[in-house]
């Protein structure tokens, strides 16, 4: 997997969620769409709420989530991924620096 | 000037500094230069020492900068820019969230 996202353009503004335990910048393709790569700091224990449907790949890092519905946490570690469905909600425990990148639309 | 940096490549993993007082992306570019896209928390207080010149260009938010060997610090908001000398740092701090291109290289 390449440690780079070729051929897009990147927002300069960041996105800081919760006092910047989660930071993003946003990667727009050459067909519109936009995904986000970013990172959740270490030991940030994260509640995430969803509007469009998200694919979050874990590109660096490991850490425990619990998708809103499930009843347990799992562990995802770099080159998994989970999906969280429209409306819905995460619950994400990184347990190092976890990066990832957030894909937004349908499946 | 554009919101975006256009026809790129971004790096996956985050450049993560001062316990996350300051994250960035890596931004690479058709001509193989490097840039950085980031971001300061506000209130965050920091000295960055720095090997290969730097230009700081300041995109939003408003931060008070000394570069070593300059006596006093002074105001850069938006639209403004610094540079630093190879082998150089700067203190900065952020009055809200300061969001930054990072350059380098010689002049």
């Amino acid at each position: 997997m390449s440690d780079k996202i070729d051929n897009i353009s990147v927002g300069k503004k960041a996105n800081v969620f919760f006092d910047g335990k989660c930071v993003s910048h946003s990667v727009f393709f050459p067909d519109g769409s936009r995904k986000t790569v970013g990172v959740i700091m270490p030991g940030a224990a994260l509640t995430f709420n969803v509007g469009a449907p998200e694919l979050m790949e874990i590109t660096a890092g490991e850490c425990q989530v619990r998708i809103a519905g499930e009843p347990d946490f799992k562990t995802y570690a770099a080159g998994s991924s989970f999906k969280v469905a429209e409306n819905g909600s995460f619950e994400i425990h990184a347990k190092d620096e976890v990066n990832y990148i957030c894909s937004f639309g349908s499946d």
